[in-house]
């Protein structure tokens, strides 16, 4: 099994006093470390069979085209709204400051696909959650929600429709 | 040779009037498509031999890490000033309206490195003309900028370090 923690460097107070931000960024920057963590997401998505795999703006997008390369899928974004051209679906919700808005385009063919929302953090569940709406209200199927990294004392999870997977858990 | 040109939508008038959007979510969404694309990158990148592909946030990330992956390289982001944790060299640039900020981690192992950065859309090329600057401030020997799409109109190429590769060009 691969060891992502040894590739995870802590930042305490950041972006704000008591939060620990666990970054990615050493993994990325080891070819050995970001192949073994990418054939490592493939593996935890290639039961689902899924067709499509969708990224979240902005860490998601490093790890949704490789997954999707792999597993014969499609790649999909979900962004922050404002950012995605044509006609969107959009859903808001409460951040510990203030609330963001995720939208998902209405020129992606989501209906009866199975789909695997990957990204890179589970903590309060909050983005997750809201992808997960704006793919159901699209009649896609979601079969697993998969990180790299969760925060188990958060329990996002129990916000989540559908399995959720994470390569290395942490409490907070 | 990939024809990019018949999986992107284009959307007039966004973000703002008289701008036509050029958008790889087709692309992306067609797992066949997606492939060849990124085969195309990783052809064009292969002869600079590269130690580490930066990506820029966010769509930019979307291809850096199949293209490392490809080529036994590493991948680096480079972000928005405020989203990256710990000591950050951060380089200013106007854009049409406002200014905006990138940012690079002291963290980061760039010195001596050969580097190609990578991103969707080569417009002006202020974004990666200071991607081009932050790299160079750190000892990065920057390659080559290679993009799915290059806006030729506006003379962005001109502005940068190293070679610039596109898959498909634009006037405006």
């Amino acid at each position: 099994m691969f060891d992502l923690d040894q590739y995870i460097a802590r930042y305490p107070d950041f972006p704000k006093p008591g939060i620990t931000f666990y970054d990615i960024s050493p993994m990325l920057e080891n070819h050995h470390a970001l192949t073994s963590c990418v054939n490592t997401l493939v593996d935890m998505t290639r039961p689902y069979q899924p067709d499509l795999i969708v990224g979240l703006d902005a860490r998601g997008f490093l790890f949704v085209t490789p997954v999707a390369l792999a597993l014969n899928a499609g790649a999909i974004m979900i962004r922050k709204k404002g950012k995605l051209p044509g006609d969107v679906s959009t859903h808001s919700y409460t951040l510990e400051y203030g609330e963001a808005t995720l939208a998902i385009q209405h020129d992606r063919d989501i209906a009866g696909k199975t789909i695997v929302i990957i990204d890179d953090l589970l903590a309060t569940g909050g983005t997750i959650a809201a992808a997960n709406e704006l793919i159901t209200k699209h009649g896609g199927h979601i079969a697993a929600n998969i990180v790299l990294m969760e925060l188990t004392g958060l329990n996002g999870r129990a916000h989540l429709t559908g399995d959720v997977l994470a390569i290395q858990q942490y409490e907070f």
